[in-house]
Parts: structure tokens; sequence; C-alpha cells
């Protein structure tokens, strides 16, 4: 029996980030209404500055500053009406010392004029004057030209994941197509003779597939798709035929199952024979997941995974090496996260990283982690769960209230 | 003038949850494969347990445990081997006292067997005696029947919003098709004499409209369902033509912009009018999001609200009355959140509840918020801004290093 030369997590990241070095995905232009969720390929730059031009922020009058100096309540300023600005009309008047026009909220502060004085702290005197019962300072009330986005700024960073807020900012700079990555394409296999299509009532000695649909999920809650999901059995030959098949047309080949050391394992030789004895990693210093395989082609630019065939650790896997691989190539920032006090003690797994999952727990100002246990390969354990931490390799343990970094699954 | 009778954010969600008492979205059976980040509208209930029989955790041989009492390296025990569990098949033989089968990983345990020994701890002595290096007690590595999920137990809670590993948990189950709620069907109408479409050049005075793109965007990241999008002007009868027809097909109108003070104000008697005098609210205690109108018409059913025209006002009123209410409807989980400390003082709003927008930063075991400020309508600050945090109508202000709950945006 051959020992598995393990990697850690982080030695195993950067082997295949160096494999895969400039193998950025492909791009793809897309209408903006499109693009919710997706990720930048571009940087965003403003071509005009934002506002275009002078806004008010309130509902009032333009005005020169210098003229409301003293003004007040007991001690009125008058000013002479010269105009009123509509609300998607520009301003065909001056305003001139002594004189001031009405501007409605959102709309063009005419030339001259320095600051609006709300509507609250004015009255009309008379048909054409106005009494200002407030002194406003110079930029009171305005928004100025280029005050939210500058003229050649980048606005959205390459590698953004677009969320409605970035779709409103491109909008109001006039960006309707944006440059997008375009999703890896995948192929599942799952493989096991005691696996049954999720359809059928299993026999005794049979269950359900879960792998092929948990995964699918999983690649396309990361934006990724799916072009075939096959069950299979353990048998080398016809696996190797279909993964050869499916290394053409896909930039992921997955499969799930028969990576550990039992008697039908075939997926650490196929992988190995795919990628021309390119696989790059045999085991993974991690629990759950140690039965993890990557190799990548670098004629087809495949990258081939074995992923463990219990459902938690294939999950946990794809997350941690699969997705964060995605992320890396498309330049994604680092996950959300928050830190969780732990509820109680927990031990670490000698030589090994623990990927440990937890339920949160609010309370008082403080998030609690609390460990959901069970038997590898109970998949209830995923949805008790909320999220997950990593417990390093070198950690003999962890203290109850200590603090974790917890990542949401 | 009238003045704006507001509600504090609590008293508005009440209100509208009474007014909407009973009106639960309807919901819609779809193909388990079709559901990822749908809401659950049923309690799914295993009709099964998982596992459906007694599997096993390695690969070993299936024994009864006392009779490895005092296995040792040095001291083995002897059994005779009866038969061989296949992956998939059923065990067609019966483990009695002195004898044992192999099983693989995954493997159905023999009839008898209450244990599995690790292939590592035995040796074949010869064709059919099989020497025991260790003891094991009973049920060790041994997943039992129903250990997973009992037959009758609820696995995931209606309100569920579905991730991939509720996907495979009800893969595991068989349960292939599944009750969903049908998302609202949005009709978003954003209104202002000064908008033009983003593909146009604005003139001076005009800008391009952003809160039709941003709040379809966002409707879209609910999972819910935008049927029509329009800019109109700021005329009140054609305004409250295309308000009436949209709600005969929409769950909810949406009119941004016009709903402020300013002379053009119509959306506030229009929503009056349409829902038969049954405006509910004229005026949120929110910073920013005071000028925001809530109506509900009963025999319709459908939700008309006007929420601000300014950008990052008319999102974060979506995202804290309208979200929040479509999220209590279909009786989802409170949203994700976490704690930060403040990295600097901040002054609250006297008499109304301020929504903050901060940028998170990671820090030595712990996050911090920098509140993202920008005057009212920089839609760029959304861009800036990680999330919001709610501080209070009572709160004079927030101290820095002091602690505040902030939402993702």
């Amino acid at each position: 029996m051959e020992l598995l030369k393990v990697h850690t997590l982080e030695a195993a990241r950067k082997k295949l980030v160096n494999a895969m070095e400039g193998k950025e995905p492909k791009s793809i232009r897309l209408n903006l209404l499109k693009s919710l969720d997706r990720i930048l390929a571009q940087d965003i730059m403003a071509e005009e500055p934002v506002p275009a031009y002078r806004r008010s922020m309130v509902d009032g009058y333009a005005v020169i500053s210098g003229d409301t100096g003293g003004a007040s309540e007991g001690l009125p300023v008058l000013l002479r009406v010269v105009g009123e600005v509509s609300m998607g009309g520009s301003s065909d008047f001056i305003v001139k010392a002594g004189t001031c026009g009405y501007v409605p909220t959102g709309g063009m502060i005419p030339e001259g004029a320095d600051a609006v004085v709300m509507e609250e702290y004015c009255e009309l005197f008379d048909e054409d004057h106005l009494a200002v019962y407030d002194s406003v300072a110079h930029g009171k009330n305005v928004v100025s030209q280029g005050e939210d986005i500058c003229h050649g700024e980048v606005v959205i960073k390459k590698g953004t994941k677009i969320r409605p807020q970035e779709i409103g900012v491109m909008a109001s700079l006039g960006v309707l197509e944006v440059i997008v990555y375009e999703p890896w394409t995948i192929t599942i296999i799952s493989t096991g003779d005691e696996l049954v299509h999720p359809s059928l009532q299993p026999l005794p000695g049979e269950i359900r597939d879960i792998n092929s649909y948990a995964l699918s999920a999983k690649a396309e809650a990361y934006g990724l798709k799916v072009l075939n999901v096959m069950v299979l059995k353990d048998d080398k030959e016809p696996l190797k035929e279909k993964v050869l098949q499916s290394m053409k047309t896909s930039d992921l080949v997955m499969i799930s199952g028969g990576s550990s050391k039992g008697k039908k394992d075939a997926t650490s030789q196929i992988i190995d024979e795919v990628t021309g004895g390119n696989s790059l990693i045999h085991g993974l210093a991690l629990k759950p997941g140690k039965p993890s395989i990557f190799g990548f082609d670098p004629s087809t630019g495949t990258l081939v995974v074995g992923l463990p065939g219990h459902p938690v650790a294939a999950i946990l896997v794809f997350e941690l090496m699969v997705a964060w691989l995605y992320k890396h190539m498309t330049n994604q920032k680092e996950d959300h996260s928050l830190f969780a006090r732990m509820t109680t003690n927990l031990a670490g797994a000698p030589g090994r990283a623990t990927c440990q999952l937890v339920r949160l727990i609010k309370k008082e100002e403080e998030y609690y982690a609390e460990p959901v246990h069970g038997k590898s390969g109970l998949i209830s354990t995923l949805t008790r769960a909320d999220g997950y931490f990593i417990m390093g390799q070198n950690q003999e343990g962890i203290k109850k209230e200590q603090r974790v970094e917890v990542f949401y699954l």
C-alpha cells in the first residue's frame, strides 16, 4: 500500500497556483443588467465626472453666500428672484450680487451662485423679492461637479463581484456593457458501485448518490457552469475514458469517490495518467478531506480533481480548494468572515489541519461558535452548520471562549 | 405644507406586517436541481432513515466486538473469514462467534457483527483465517441505521434558503421535488423630469437614471421577479395610470423619486388614492430614507411603495423595509451579521435612526467598521461600503472602539 504524501492546505494551494499561472479564465462582454453576481474582468474607469454639473441637495434658493451674511430670523436679507430652475432643465439665468433663483432638489445650480438656502428659511416678500432668514456658507447644500466620482477615477476594480450598487454606479456612468470572467466549465463524475440515482429506491447495500447533486449546486453557487454530471461504477477503464472525453470540453473535471485506499481505488491512477504524470497533489493534511487528488494537464488546460467520496469532505474540499482557486484566478477579494468565540474546548488533529463545522449563536454583541459534530459522512451535519473555521495543523486545540475566524458555508 | 408624520423602522415594519397578515406568498413545486437559493415553503421530513442500513466507516473486517477482547499486537485473535461484502452489495452471510467478514468503507455491515476492525490492524493468516491485532468496542467504525437522519425527523425547516448542502440532503432522502415560495412580482417606476436612460448623454440639468437599474438588481439579488421597469416624468395622472395598471399584475409596485416635499410631489397622493386611502406610512424616522411611503391595497393584494429618489436612500430603504418584509413573509431567518468595532466616534441624528454605511477592516481577530461618508445621493459611497449598521433614534452617538452589528450589503 503506497503511503499518501500529503500536502498542507497552503502548500497545495500554492502548487496549484504555480501550475496554473497565466491561465486566467477567459472573459466575455455582457449587458449590465445581466451582470449581477458576475466577476469583473476589467477596471471600470469614469469617463466623465459624476455629477456632471453642480446640483442642489435641497429645495431652495441658489444664492451668493456672501449676500446672506448676517441674515437671521429677526433680520432677513432681501434678494431679487431672477429665475427658477426646473428639474431636468439647465438654468438660463445668472445669479449676480443681490439676486437669487429657485432650485429643486437635484436641480442644476445656476452660474454665479455658490450655495443654496433651504426653502424653509425663505419667504417670498413680493412677486420678485425673497426674504432670507438664514446665512449660508460657501458650498452649503451644493454637490459640486465630480464630487461623487472624478473623471478618470477607477470606480470599480477588476475582480469585484458585481452587486446591485455596482450596477447603479455603472448605470450612472453610462457603462451599459461590462467585461466579466467566463465561468469555468465543469464535468462532475460521482463514482461508486453502491451509488444509485436519487430517484431510485436503494436496495440493501446501495445508497442514493449525493455528491453529484450537492457538487453541481455548489458549482452553481459560485457561478460556474456545469456541463455534465455522471454517476459511474468504480471501473478504471470506462472511468478514464469518460475523464479523457470530458477534458476536451471542461476546464475542470471533478471525480468524487474512489480516492480512498480501498480495493477499487482507480481515481489516483487515472488522474496521474490523464495529466501526463502531472498529478500534483496526492492527499491533503486536512480533516476531513485527506483523500483528495489534484492534477493539471497543461496540454488541454484542464484541472482534474479527485474529491473524497464522503459528501461532507467533498463539499469542504470543493470550498477550500476548488472554489478558492477559482476566486484566486479571477482576482476576487477574500470571503466574508466573522470572529466568534468557541462554546467548548476542541482538540486538534496531530499533523493535520481541521476544518470544523460550527453553528453560530448570537448573544449580547458577540457570536459564539458551537462545533457541529457527527461521524464523517453524515451530511446532516452540513445542514445544521452555518459555517466552518480552520484549526491549523500545529494547533493542539482551541479553548472555550477563544476566538476563531468563521466563514459562511 | 403638510408635516410628514414619520414612523420608526420598527413601527413601520409592524404596521406593514399587520396589514399583510395572512398574505404569505404563493408557492410552487420545483425540481430539486433548480431550487438553489430558493426559499422552502414546506418542512422537509425524512420518509426513511439515513443511512438505511448499518455502514462501515473504514475498509476492514466486520466482527463481534466481544471476540476481539484482549487482542493486541503481540497477541492476535484468530477469526474465520466467512465472507466479503462488496460495495453496493448486501451481505449474504452472517457473522457468528469466532467469525468475521470483509467490508469496504461505506459497505453494509453483515448481520451478527457489531463493529469493524480497520484493515491496518488485521492480517490474513491463511486463506480462511484472519489475525486481528486490536480489540474494538461495540459500535466501533459503524454508522448505525438512522444515525444521520431519523425516520420522521424534520430535516430542513420551512423558510430555509436552499444551499448546496440542503440539496445534497434532499437527494439522499430521494426528495427530488420541493415546494418553494413564488417570488413577488415587481414593477419598478423611476420618476423625475431630470432622468434620462443610462444609454443617453445627459444634457445640462439632466442625469442618468440609476434607481431603475440598481433596484432591479437588488430585487433580483433577493430572488424577486421584476416584471417591468419604467422611467417616467413627474406628472401625476399618467403616473397614477401606470401604477394602477401595474397593480393588476404585480405584488409590489415601487416608485422611486417624487416623494420628497418638492413642487412636483405626486407619489404620496397617488399611493393614497390607489390603495383606497390605505397608505399606511408617510415618512420614516430614518436617515437617509425619510421620504418613504408605504401603502397596501387589500383588494388587489398589492404593496405600493414610494422610495426616496436619492439612490443610496432608495437602496437602503429597499433593504431595510421591502426585502425585510419579503423575508418575514417567507419565514426566513435573520440575515448574516457580524460585530465590528468603530474606528471613530459618530454622532446620532436626534429623533431619527441612522443607517450608517461602513467599510470593514480585519485586524488581529477583530473587525473594525469605518464609516463611509458622503453627501446624500453620492452612490459611490455604496460601492465603497461593505455593509451598514443601524444607530437607534435614541442613541446620541457611538464611541470609537464601541461594537456595532454590521449587516452586509
